[in-house]
Parts: structure tokens; C-alpha cells; sequence
């Protein structure tokens, strides 16, 4: 079954229902899809050995039976954790997986290896190219993750978000890639970096299969597509409001929005505050000012095999006042909650930029996440949507937003605007 | 200097500078308590050995020589953490310390042992008698930290809370007790219980000491008495409100309320919206929802050797819809935003009862967290005011509640509210 690697997560179990192929056959159709493209594109820091007893699915039905890529952060305890490290810090084994692991295999998912992470999910970048140029980033943190789903090594594949780390890399490499509203999954057990901004989430090929791990995760209800999109208010919008955008990210943008008004929304600008121009600042202060907190020991201990970048921000952390980062918390706590009433009374769901264009050439950075940082300090539920090619026919995502806690509503719009898969 | 276990952190800090004791005096001060009354109150789980190198104070200044219990559930390389599993579940070390231990140890502070923490921060007791009372709970989930403080045993010790794990030991047992806004102090290293809500904060003897550990930790300017209460609002306020206040709780907040009057505040009556009286429930939800996912893989591996109580929690949390949560945490958010306007209209600061008496008899049960419930899922900081006796001499706390991020403001008034220490 070379070809149903491709398949959704429901065309899956329902091929095995009908006995066209076994609850392994996926894990090893990812297995050698691995062999085949690895060598290239380097997703992955550990790989489970093909003969472990791990890969025997659990005995939830859900998930039953599909391959997983798991960020190199989160805690394994039949996996070695490096934190992108490189090396300087590993846990052989942790005493207990993060929760995320177990909810996953609870659900008969199967943890098939780490994925690569830059250094502790900040910028320092690790090994992973991009399956569509290897000459080009992945992006960054949650690299081999995105790379793994986009080379079809895996079909699913867990990332965190603090900056940009998820819907970046799902841009540039030509994936969706969900970041739920923050605390919705559970970071036990998952390195935090600036625990009022990480978010854990994940990526996959098909609309469809980020709405099954959703329910799988959160036991919510089906998220099933709507008849169309009548009535649905949707908000362009590219924060931060000053920088010209790339062409092919305008194009992708207006792309989508001739593709949601098709389908019947209703989309129009949306004129913003001003003060949200500065949620990319205040987001700098916050993540400096936690993570100088959250890596301190690491920093203690290792800092001078740290990457340049992490010691210089963790340096700006230790140089940031309590009373600045408090201001920051605040105006974004202002920003969070007028945004709300924006939800509430004029948009369902905001349609911007994932990033500032494809994917950068090079594999010495992972490119810039100043598309995401306000949505992120802001905890609000994005997708990205892979729908779009630019630059030399490499992909250009574009994200959708909702309000916190509006998960649900998000992913049953882009499911009805995306076409089913197969 | 037996008496000197005493001495407010900056009293001791002094006396080493005029030559009048050694860095390591207080460290051996300690020791020697321990050795005194530990076989009585079984306050900690582990203790350094008294020639391990750890002693060594490191180079801050602020916490210089301060020896200090960290709780069980926080991560440490150089001590075994249990988690107040009893031995089900054991890390003989971790990878790195959890961050505060070295944010602790970076201004010269010394870790001295882990304090015993009910089964993962829950409701199964650990061995801990309350020093007050040897036939009385101390009081959960951060029993040690509270016992091992009111005992003497050290100056300094650090709790979480996620219902009542701070203020309510700190009342039993009779000593300060702060849990600051959500978030303030990075959990990184941290078991995680319900991650919306869980909090770093610590006990003392000496609201000075408080006060300069959160200097300490989060790098605020020191915090100082205000000369008198003038133009003080407080709002006396019992939540739930339709419980009848125990005898000696409604006397421990009258004094208070009538010393916070005698330094120039105004005290009044505090009616809050109905709704406020569901937050209790709504806690109960979120922490039931949250412990299942984060408590996933120990309940999985260890699930017949859990207490009742935690796996009744946990199987309470895989029968709660995501639906449920969600209604729960956006009633929290309304209450948040609703009291966030109380505290900029009405009053300063929120005077209410910690807990529904003094210590209960008895050591299979830890007491009752209702009254703190409430304010830990909206997050607000709260500090427990050890300054009433009730029932048979012993301790009853009221704690003292401002807006989120005004922990500065409120431990101003604490301190100009309660005698300077020696």
C-alpha cells in the first residue's frame, strides 16, 4: 500500500474494517517511505526500532493504528528526549511519557520516532530540510515535525507553538498545522520555553485528520464540514499592520478569500486598533522575561554550548524588569479582550499571512515567525492552510483564526472550505 | 544562635555582614531543629546530607545562606523526587533541577531537602503531623513546606497550589503563606496537576521574608511598608457565600478587619454577583477535565496503586465533556473580568476566610480547600495572614486577595499592615 500513505486517518480504519489491509500496514508503509526520502530531508532524531513492541497499537479506536512523529521536547520513556540539543543535554529515557504521548496511544496511535526540534524550540536550527527544496529551511521550531508530514514519512506529527513554530513551518512546507487555543492539550511533560504562550498542536496532511486528533485529544464531538458558508463573517487581516506584504503571500491570501466568499462568506478587511501593532513587541518582552525564568537551569549549566541566539535571549530576559513584563501581560490581556468583542460582534474567523513568503534558502535559520507572534501572546485558536503555491511553485500557507476556545467552530469552516480528501 | 532561626531573612543577611555569624549558621541553626522535632512532625521526604557540597551558598545575594524545603512534585538533580507516591513512582534524580530551584540557588539560597506533598499535589495525606498540634493535618497538598516552616525548621519553603495547597496548610499550621497570580513563577520541572491553574508560591514565618522571595524570584523592587492604610479599600468577602463561617474564622476576620481599620483602611462589606457562588463548582470541573490529561501516563502506569480520591478525580475528568470545560472556563473568564472591574472601581485589596476552621483532627484527611477555590481559578494573588488563634489556641488564617499582577500592592499592605518582625 506505497500509495495509502496518503490516506486520512477514517479512509484508513475503514480500509482495515473492510480487511484491505492490517492495523501494521501504515507503520510500515511509513517505514519505508523513511528509508526512501531520510537521507534528504533528516525529520528525525530518534527512530523506534521496526521490531519494538511499542508498535503494537493501543487499544483505543480513534487513532488506531497510525504512525505519529513526536517533537523532540516532549518526554518519552521508551524514546531518548535531546530538546534539539545536539547533544549537550539528553535523557536516555523519561520516567513517565508526557501526558500527550499517552493520550495519543490511548487512542491506538503509534509513537514512531522524535522529530527534530531546533535548540529547546527557539531558533538555533537542527539538521531537517525542507521536502520540497532541500536547499531551504523547514522552518523552525517544530521542524522535522512539519518536514515529516510533508516528505509522507508520517501522517501525523505533534508540535508546540510559542512564536511561531507551528504554523510557520506548516507554511513552508506545504502542510496544515494547528495550534489550538492555548491550554487546550495538556504541556505536562513537554520542555516549557514561555509557559503563558506554549502551546502544543500538531500537523497533517488533511483537514480531516487535524479535526480527528482534535476529538482524539480533547474527547470534543466530530467536527464535521457545514452544508456551506453562508452567514460566516470573515476578517482579512496581516498584523503587524506596516510591512508590505510579498507578493505571493497577497496572492495566496486573496486566493483564499475568492475561495471562502465561493463557498458563501462573506469576507471584508478588518480594520484593527492600533495597539495591536505593538503585540509583536510585547511578545518579545514576554517570551525573553519567561524563558529567562523557564531555561534557567539549562543556562546555568550549559550556556556556553547554548546557540548564540538562545543566550542572547535569555540575556534579554534577564535584562527585562518585572514591571515590563507585567506591562506587557496587560496590554495584551486589553488586546485579548477587545478582540473577543471584535469576534463577537463583527468576524467569525480572521483570514492572514502565515508567514512573510516560501521558504527562505538555507539551513543556517528557519526563517521569521512575526506573523504569529500577536496571535499567539493573544492564545486564540490558527490553521494554517496549505492551498497556495508562490515563489517557484513552493507552497505559501495562509492561517485562520478564531477566538479562544472557538477550536471547533474554526475547524468545521476550514473543513467545509477545503475539498474532502481522495 | 539556636534563637536566630528566627531572624527575618534581611535580619540574618545583616548579622553576616557585621561578622556575627557565618554564611552556613543558619544552614546548621536548621539542622539542629530538624534533628529536634522532625521524628514528631515528619516534614520531609529527603534531606541533604550535612556535608554534601550543595550547602555551599551560591553567588546572588538576595537569598544568601537562606536554607530553603523545596516540595516533592519540584523536580531536583541532586535529590530524589516522589511526588508523594510513597515510592510507586521515583526519580532518584532529575535531568536539571526545575527552574525556580535554580532561580532559588542563583541568589545564594540552600536547598535542604524535599518536603513531603500529599500523592501528587492531591488529597491522599503524606506523613506530615501539624507542628501545632501532632495529632492534627497540617493541611495539603504542600504539607512539608507549611510544617517544616511553622516548626522552625526553615526559614523559607515552596509550595504550589492548584485548590487550596497553599493557603490552607499556611492557616492550619500558622504561618504566611503566598500564592501569587497564575503564572507568575515558571512551572518548568513542576509535576503539572491542572496546568490553568497550578501556582508556584512559598511559605515564611515573616511577611518581610515573603516579600523579598518575590523580589527574589521575580526581580520586582523590594517591596516596603506604606506609612499608614489611608485610601485603602478592602472588601470583606466570604466565598462560598451561603456557608456558615465557623466561630473562630468570623472573629479571625473581624480583628483583621478591625486592624486593617486601626491603620487607616476602610473596610466594608463586599456583595458580589451571584455567579461568583458557581465558581466553585466550575474549579471543580476544570481540575477534574486538566488532572486526566495531565495525570495521563501515571495514571496509566500506576492507576491501582493511586489513592481513591485521585483516581475517582481522574475518572471524573474522562467523564467531563470538552464542552463542559470549556462552559467552565469561560464562566472563569466573565467572573475574571467582572472582578478585575470590582478591584479598579471598589476596592483595593479582598478580605476573606483561608479555610472553614483551624486544623482538623486526624491524619487521613487533608481538610477542605473550598474557600480558596475560587480565587485559584481566577488566578488572583492571595496571601495568608497568620495573626488569629480559634479553637484551642490555635491557628486560624484570613488571606488577603488583590487583583491579578498587583501582587506588589497587596504585599505592601500586608506589610504595613502586620508588625515588623523582632
Amino acid at each position: 500500500m506505497t500509495d495509502s500513505v496518503d490516506d486520512t486517518i477514517d479512509a484508513f480504519r475503514a480500509r482495515v474494517a473492510r480487511g484491505e489491509c492490517e492495523e501494521l500496514t501504515w507503520w510500515h508503509a511509513c517505514q519505508a517511505r523513511i528509508e526512501a526520502r531520510e537521507a534528504g530531508v533528516q525529520a528525525w532524531e530518534y527512530l523506534m526500532p521496526a521490531t519494538s513492541t511499542a508498535i503494537l497499537p493501543g487499544t483505543g479506536q480513534r487513532l488506531r493504528g497510525v504512525p505519529v512523529g513526536i517533537k523532540d521536547i516532549i518526554d518519552t520513556a521508551e524514546m531518548p528526549t535531546t530538546w534539539g540539543t545536539g547533544g549537550y543535554l539528553v535523557s536516555p529515557e523519561a520516567v513517565v511519557d508526557a501526558a500527550v504521548v499517552t493520550l495519543l496511544k490511548r487512542q491506538g496511535a503509534m509513537p514512531l520516532g522524535k522529530t527534530v526540534s531546533t535548540e529547546f524550540a527557539y531558533f538555533t536550527p537542527g539538521k531537517t530540510r525542507n521536502p520540497q527544496d532541500l536547499s531551504r529551511t523547514p522552518g523552525g521550531s517544530s521542524s522535522g515535525s512539519a518536514a515529516a508530514v510533508a516528505a509522507g514519512m508520517v501522517p501525523l506529527a505533534l508540535g508546540t507553538q510559542t512564536a511561531g513554530s507551528i504554523i510557520r513551518p506548516a507554511s513552508y512546507c506545504g502542510v496544515f498545522g494547528f495550534k489550538p487555543t492555548v491550554n487546550t492539550v495538556s504541556f505536562s511533560g513537554i520542555k516549557a520555553f514561555a509557559p503563558s504562550m506554549d502551546t502544543l498542536g500538531w500537523f497533517a496532511r488533511h483537514i480531516e485528520d487535524i479535526c480527528t486528533t482534535f476529538t482524539a485529544l480533547t474527547r470534543a464531538e466530530s467536527i464535521e464540514a457545514l452544508p456551506d458558508l453562508g452567514g460566516i463573517r470573515v476578517g482579512l487581516r496581516s498584523l503587524p499592520g506596516d510591512r508590505p506584504l510579498d507578493a505571493g503571500v497577497a496572492q495566496a491570501l486573496s486566493n483564499t478569500a475568492r475561495h471562502l466568499e465561493q463557498a458563501g462568506a462573506r469576507v471584508s478587511a478588518l480594520p484593527l486598533d492600533p495597539r495591536y501593532d505593538d503585540l509583536v513587541a510585547h511578545h518579545q518582552v514576554v517570551l525573553a522575561y519567561e524563558a529567562a525564568q523557564s531555561l534557567a537551569s539549562e543556562f546555568q549549566q550549559h550556556g556556553e554550548e547554548m546557540g548564540a541566539r538562545l543566550v542572547e535571549l535569555i540575556e534579554e530576559g534577564l535584562a527585562t524588569s518585572y514591571a515590563e513584563y507585567r506591562a506587557s501581560l496587560l496590554a495584551a490581556e486589553e488586546c485579548r479582550q477587545a478582540l473577543s468583542r471584535v469576534f463577537a460582534d463583527e468576524v467569525d474567523v480572521i483570514l492572514a499571512a502565515s508567514a512573510p513568503g516560501v521558504a527562505p534558502p538555507g539551513l543556517d535559520a528557519t526563517g521569521d515567525p512575526v506573523y504569529c507572534r500577536a496571535w499567539t501572546l493573544l492564545g486564540v485558536p490558527c490553521l494554517n492552510l496549505p492551498l497556495n503555491t508562490g515563489q517557484e511553485g513552493l507552497p505559501v500557507g495562509v492561517q485562520l483564526i478564531a477566538d479562544r476556545w472557538q477550536d471547533e467552530r474554526l475547524l468545521s469552516i476550514a473543513r467545509t472550505l477545503v475539498p474532502p480528501a481522495g
